[in-house]
């Protein structure tokens, strides 16, 4: 082996030049037409190096100090506000056409806002201003610090209902309302304590574990929870006054139900029919109050800005725990939506948005939010697609919605007070009922069955367990499929496609064959320790299986074993063992173990723990296959 | 789209040779000089076969069944007896010479059997006696059901030190002796059921996320903390006693360091140690016994065979759930000795032990040993290793040592009354200090540095927290390696070896050198839902700095992004979202994205989910380059 390390090292040295003229090969390559190119160590790193870079792929990935090199100080001072303060970018040439297209995407957001805020609150068992508030100050906060230009910020139905089920199983708002408002307010706070220590760390990655498959799952269970508490409330007052109540949830149902089959032209008609139904609705009760009674209404709003809660913060008692881990729960999914809307648009417009940054923008909004009256807000999808569609340009449109939230908070509260409850269950159902994806689950299945698997998990675990163990057990699901698929690898019999280089499972391609006396194997995985006794096992008996395959057909006898390492992206100290312990096996049955173009780390770990024999690594199977049957000739 | 995968599919169906003629590649085919291969969709299967198919890799790996194909039914039971009872197979060509040896061998372990017998049970805080027994059933079980001819069962001081530790937190053996041996049985029942019923369910894969570097660690921590446990005794009687007691000891220490050198030759010698030692300190005790007082010494062990213990099995009560707890984690570390024992030795020998026969045949002598006075036994490393040196040939050996244990029990047993208790304390001692093996530990640093984390981690783990939350972070710790290496994968940019149609990374083989206006990428890992949004925005980022190096070099525009799928070896729905997403970001930038030799799952998954564009997959980056370049030349 001696040999081959040398023939390596040296290849790298001196930049590998295709036939090398030292170490073994040389005898041969003169034998054979076809040159052989030797397998190169990559360059040398110290410990450090490898770590340095590492951790850098692992937190760095998008390079974000990349914009900073070789400038000025205080153009790095500039960018470095512009990085804090994105609209400090955008900001210096922004004029009066973005301004009119931010104005009625503003204005057309805000009709959709006000009414879902009213309607959030009531899902998280707040009082209806807290959600007016949620659409006043998260949304000016947002347009300082937000990198997204279409992201319209506001409260999310998910982290309302999951705020609203997991506070009320401990505390009850109708007994104690202000213990919840306060915890409510705590959670917020903790919240986004959580998603900016999350972008500050650089942890991006942790969202990443929320698959697409498991949110499938558990927006359709949410939604079904969050319908049927509504419903109950819909058929309570249904039994009342039938006929004058349901034309407008019908109409509103109707259209919301269009809202979510996803037209993008109309989105900013059935972005109008919460309010016109709001409006509708209020008139009905107003002129009919004298008559009919026990519709239950909103009731007086007080006017006036989001006062400050900073001393509704609770930060010790027995129900600390409850607040922080309804603030992570929320704070994690709530970011989950922001940052998956943002990419949407940002990939729709081919501009960027920073992961770890929006997460910072997003943590520090809820952690201030939590001190002036709001409880968790992010990028709502349904707003931003609305925001879109209406042509917003820039996080402008967030401060014209603000403006308009303002307005209506200190001069329009009392045009609410006859706004029947019922219309705003009827907005929730129709809001949260967009959110069953059927189709998503339906491709999942025909695509990815154990993605389909954690769909399910999620769905029934969120509908039947609760909230953050359904998440947990379909991130679960997701990780073991991971596990799985390391455990259980694919290995594939390889074989010549006539007249070419090119090395395929005979399996899949047909037209490919085996070559005489050589048994050419791939494995499709990393080899570690969670499958090296499987792997050697399974190796064994391909092995096994192909001698009696030869000796039932009486073909050549087999002398090689050729193993594609290509798709061997990494290796462990177990992994070492087994090819070691491969290698020792195949020769007591007089069998060559031959290894195909090892990737950079795996080729480095062999080469450190010297199990290369000579002449047993090649760089392609074509000229592994040529270079041995070469060496078989009978010399002259 | 639909000419892709029509011409996939016809190039399946009707086995595809090279050049295919329907679908959008035969104008290019005929206008360059090579000709390109289509890429295949693999074999259809339902998802019923695909089920089937999985299943048997996961949990038949060994494809068990595969002897019993096409017999006749009474070969089919004679094959089914063997499969049970291994000894039908070898017992009937068995001969006088195998015998010989095998009587050699027996009575060598037995030698080092007896005395690490009564010094591991006390090491379990057991009474020596038990140990002995459980030198006598467990054989014999074994010799009938085991299929590994050099493994030596008895009692190992991992499985006896985890159970005495585990034990005694919650039980006094002194104190509450008898309660103490029920709780001992009931554990090894429970071991032998766990062991049992994994191999019955084909669960073997359970043992091997218990990595080597694990192990490593574990075993130091145990030895350590067990050194410790007898080193009191050892200087407790020191202080009595010093001048005599050292001799013994010292040479006792000094022939077992020898042995955990594992100089083969010389195991037989130092195999003999403990019994020399033995011998050698009882009589010492027995000479001087009137002169000094207060040695402690084994005292009086009653004669005779194994009692029954069935009615000592504790089936109900408070601490029935500690009895399983410390079943299930002895049964799963003696099942890793015991199956990393014999695969070694197999290995050696060049024969193949199943591992879920192994389980099976361990877990069943378990549960029988426990209604035998026996606690949990396994294949022992240092006895096996002195079996297979002194020549052993079958399982006989081991009924020989069960013989020898026989009439130790049944006429021997006054000769140990005076055998002192330190002697039994040194020989522990020095028996677990072989286990730190701190060559492995080095060679981890050496080689991989996460796995000297697991190491570590299960080592301090079980020195300072507690043995199976020590083995559980370890655990923990190797599954969040492989994690990490599917979350944050590998991206390398290739390029082309001259004259050849071999690309590999740039960064490793300084002669591969860019093709203008292509930027070749390759991905070494699956893409999941973990990894897919850091993919997008790491591959982006190669774009963009692939752009800038244009840029500044003045070379020829980026027109074409090539994606090596090679290494991809799995993809769910998130990452077929991810390449859709990739895909139009790029046509944005104007800039075509073509993929490379997908394997068969990710193929048929993007098959499935019609993302595979016109013209935009290749079986090789060579064709694909070639055919590319050509599409650009101006047509005549």
């Amino acid at each position: 082996m001696g040999v081959t390390s040398d023939r390596v090292e040296y290849v790298c040295r001196y930049g590998g030049n295709g036939t090398t003229t030292s170490g073994v090969n040389v005898s041969i390559a003169a034998e054979v037409t076809m040159e052989i190119h030797s397998v190169c160590l990559p360059p040398k790193e110290s410990t450090f190096q490898k770590l340095k870079h590492r951790l850098s792929e692992i937190f760095f990935p998008d390079d974000p100090l990349y914009r900073f090199k070789d400038q000025t100080w205080c153009k790095k001072l500039v960018l470095g506000l512009q990085f804090l303060f994105p609209i400090l970018q955008w900001g210096s040439h922004y004029d009066l056409n973005l301004f009119k297209s931010d104005v009625v995407s503003g204005l057309t957001i805000a009709s959709l806002a006000i009414p879902q805020g009213i309607s959030y609150a009531q899902l998280a068992n707040l009082p209806p201003i807290i959600g007016l508030y949620s659409s006043f100050v998260p949304p000016l906060m947002y347009s300082l610090l937000g990198s997204s230009r279409h992201l319209a910020v506001g409260p999310v139905s998910i982290a309302s209902l999951v705020m609203g089920t997991m506070l009320s199983e401990k505390v009850s708002p109708v007994q104690h309302p202000t213990l919840y408002l306060k915890l409510a307010f705590t959670a917020t706070f903790f919240a986004g304590l959580f998603q900016a220590s999350l972008g500050f760390l650089r942890l991006g990655l942790v969202i990443d574990f929320l698959s697409k498959a498991t949110l499938v799952g558990f927006m359709a269970g949410a939604a079904i929870i969050v319908s049927l508490q509504q419903l109950k409330g819909l058929l309570g007052i249904v039994h009342f006054t039938t006929k004058m109540q349901l034309i407008p949830v019908l109409t509103s149902v109707f259209h919301h139900t269009k809202e979510s089959m996803k037209k993008p032209k109309l989105f900013w008609i059935s972005a109008a029919a919460p309010l016109t139904s709001v409006i509708l609705s209020t008139l009905l009760v107003f002129l009919i109050k004298s008559k009919v009674h026990g519709i239950s209404i909103i009731g007086h709003l007080q006017k006036g800005l989001n006062p400050t809660s900073t001393n509704m913060l609770y930060f010790n008692g027995q129900y600390l725990a409850l607040a922080i881990k309804t603030g992570i729960v929320t704070g994690i999914l709530s970011l989950t939506e922001g940052i998956a809307v943002g990419r949407t648009f940002a990939s729709l417009k081919n501009y960027q948005v920073d992961g770890n940054k929006e997460m910072m923008a997003i943590g520090l909004m809820n952690m201030a939010s939590s001190c002036t009256s709001c409880y968790v807000t992010t990028g709502s999808f349904s707003r931003s697609a609305v925001n879109y569609n209406a042509g917003a340009q820039t996080a402008v449109s967030n401060i014209v919605l603000a403006g308009t939230v303002l307005v209506t908070l200190l001069f329009l509260m009392p045009l609410f007070y006859y706004t029947p409850n019922v219309i705003l269950a009827a907005i929730i159902i129709t809001a949260v009922i967009g959110l069953i994806d059927y189709k998503a689950a339906y491709k999942l299945w025909n695509v990815d069955k154990l993605d389909f698997l954690a769909c399910i998990c999620s769905f029934f675990g969120v509908l039947f367990i609760s909230v953050p163990l359904g998440l947990g057990i379909a991130v679960g699901v997701s990780v073991f499929k991971i596990l799985l698929h390391v455990t259980r690898p694919n290995t594939l019999v390889l074989g010549n496609i006539p007249a070419t280089q090119i090395y395929q499972s005979l399996n899949r391609y047909k037209e490919a064959s085996r070559v005489p006396s050589f048994l050419i194997l791939a494995i499709e995985s990393p080899i570690y320790f969670a499958n090296s006794t499987y792997l050697q096992e399974r190796l064994l008996r391909w092995v096994q299986e192909e001698e009696e395959r030869i000796k039932a057909n009486h073909e050549s006898t087999l002398k090689c074993i050729i193993i594609d390492m290509t798709s061997v992206t990494a290796i462990d100290t177990s992994g070492i063992d087994m090819v070691c312990e491969l290698k020792k096996m195949l020769e007591k049955r007089s069998l060559v173990l031959v290894l195909v173009n090892p990737v950079g780390s795996v080729m480095e770990k062999m080469h450190r723990s010297n199990i290369l024999g000579t002449n047993s690594l090649f760089l392609t199977v074509g000229e592994a296959v040529a270079d041995i049957s070469a060496s078989w000739k009978p010399q002259p």
